[in-house]
């Protein structure tokens, strides 16, 4: 493998991509060549705000980033209702896509968006920072010790944070033109990738979402749940809201052991991180306390999520090797739940079979 | 108030009467009298598993224990189905009631129960232990605190374990003419009072339970779940089952502040408990920790519970107060929403009105 450097350009200039800027920063085999905005003016405030390099170069449109022939990726930070179009394009100029979440309206959208990044062999990838924490292998292998954990049985996630009020009034999640899913698509999807993980990416059969979500005046979900059911009985409920104190708790049972941890999407500290499992194999004494799980990061989860995207786009240009297909799988998948428990949600709460909506 | 003691009786051998009576050992101002189970032999093992002091009186039957002048409260381990009857004998019998959960079989059995005590002028209190743990009284302050914790949002109960096959076999809370709330009763409880804790015991309008609950083979719910509703937008809900590895988690989301616990029902330690919290007013830094609450305990739980009967006796028995209210009164909501809960579970997970069962 080569030491070139894989060369991000940034389209939108979101709140969220200064997290991925700086992350690329870190990334040893990623560099920021280029940020563009609707405006030249926009763009300049991004890269003065974020302390960019004189070197960025900085465009006045999207289109700019897209037919600059030195830029490999293409991260899209922009909202929900515009990653079609410009995931599309991306992949249509041969960029490699890292797209935010939720990855699209339905998963309509998001099948033409994975064909195109296909069709033109590009990487896709979804910006789901968590997943890419070294503590989320970490507690793959306790969710695979046959032993210490045993059998999947229901899996209890929980995302929940305080906006403000200008938030509820003029942030693009509380619009529906641009952000349909609200605080379903925004902190939802992260539930349901939790899910999936723990379910080991089988699908649910059924969701039912809970009854009386919290809408705003424009009919977008600011709070809302649900239940989801596997054929073999397995159960899982998940809750998320833009109006309740910061609350990020995963909790993932089965026959033998437990897993919990109460910072599953954003950790605590960049340094370290923890989960606690606790297993009928592992309390001895009558007061069975938690084990608790430390693992030392050097390095956010952001920049781990670049630095794997970054070394399957190496892979794929040095190397000829295919675009990663478990990424694109993983996307697809949460967005046919998240399509599900929205389908139950407009119902009022019916049952909605995963894959029929 | 004189130092008299306060004598219990016991009436059944259940697994849960070694806790009740290693408790009266350790509580100042009582005493076990008497024991009484269905046969003299059985009562005999139970003394002496329990390494009982010769002074208790063995009883071969539970009339005899009622009959005892001077039993001031009969402890009452017996499967739901028989509460009315020996409740509602005891209280006759001018007996305080100290009664196991769940507390009937349903709201018009607990009302018979509670009429009884009343109209004798005895004390009601079931047997939630986690209510007089000095931790909860703790928790209590901070959800509270309107600043730190704000208004209350959600709560979510979780309340697992994992029992044996034998248990599944042949306990009584798995028949349905013994115990027909199974897990809901047993262990859904916990969660159901836990949510009323939090909500003030202002009860929630509506229930409406998760489908696909596991039932045996007798139709004793094994595993369900519920989702609960209250007229300002409040929610919560609660999963309970006898398959699933240890786990009780409870959390409680205000608008400000979360509080959260991994040991609700049974503190991991008797020496210290512990629950955390975490408010958008504590954390200054980026790195928002959740503030940890360590409470030494001198005695467990247990102890406490018989503590605050005893000493509701001795004011009845020697200032002639009348009876403490809150404890039926707590009594009765939670049967009010277990009463829901099972109704909607039997109407395939349809919504039920709380008190309309």
């Amino acid at each position: 493998m080569g030491d070139s450097m894989v060369h991000f350009g940034i389209i939108g200039a979101a709140k969220i991509a200064q997290k991925i800027s700086r992350a690329i920063a870190l990334t040893p085999n990623a560099t920021l060549l280029a940020v563009g905005s609707r405006s030249i003016e926009k763009a300049l405030k991004f890269a003065s705000n974020n302390g960019l390099s004189s070197e960025v170069k900085i465009y006045g449109s999207y289109e700019a980033v897209l037919d600059d022939p030195d830029i490999d990726v293409i991260y899209i930070p922009l909202p929900t209702s515009l990653h079609l179009r410009w995931a599309v394009l991306a992949a249509e100029k041969k960029k490699h896509v890292l797209l935010e979440k939720p990855a699209a309206l339905n998963v309509v959208e998001l099948d033409m968006i994975l064909e195109a990044c296909k069709a033109n062999e590009v990487q896709f990838m979804d910006g789901t920072m968590w997943m890419h924490n070294p503590r989320t292998a970490k507690m793959k292998e306790f969710l695979c010790d046959a032993k210490m954990f045993g059998q999947l049985k229901s899996v209890h996630s929980i995302y929940t944070f305080g906006v403000e009020s200008n938030f509820l009034e003029s942030d693009i999640r509380t619009k529906p033109d641009l952000d349909g899913f609200g605080a379903l698509g925004d902190i939802g999807w992260y539930c349901i990738r939790s899910i999936l993980f723990a379910a080991d990416f089988n699908l649910p059969k059924k969701v039912i979402a809970f009854p009386n979500p919290v809408l705003n005046e424009s009919g977008v979900i600011l709070s809302c749940g649900c239940s989801l059911f596997w054929d073999d009985g397995k159960l899982a409920t998940f809750y998320c809201s833009f109006l309740e104190n910061m609350t990020q708790n995963m909790t993932v049972i089965g026959t033998n052991g437990t897993l919990h941890l109460t910072d599953f999407v954003i950790p605590y500290t960049e340094k370290e991180v923890c989960f606690s499992t606790n297993s009928k194999y592992e309390s001895t004494s009558s007061e069975p306390l938690p084990n608790n799980h430390t693992i030392p990061t050097d390095l956010p989860q952001e920049v781990h999520m670049v630095m794997e995207f970054s070394r399957l786009v190496k892979q794929i240009k040095e190397n000829g090797s295919e675009p990663e297909e478990k990424w694109p799988a993983m996307s697809r998948k949460t967005q046919l739940v998240l399509d599900a428990v929205k389908a139950s949600l407009d119902q009022g709460s019916e049952v909605v079979e995963v894959g029929t909506v």
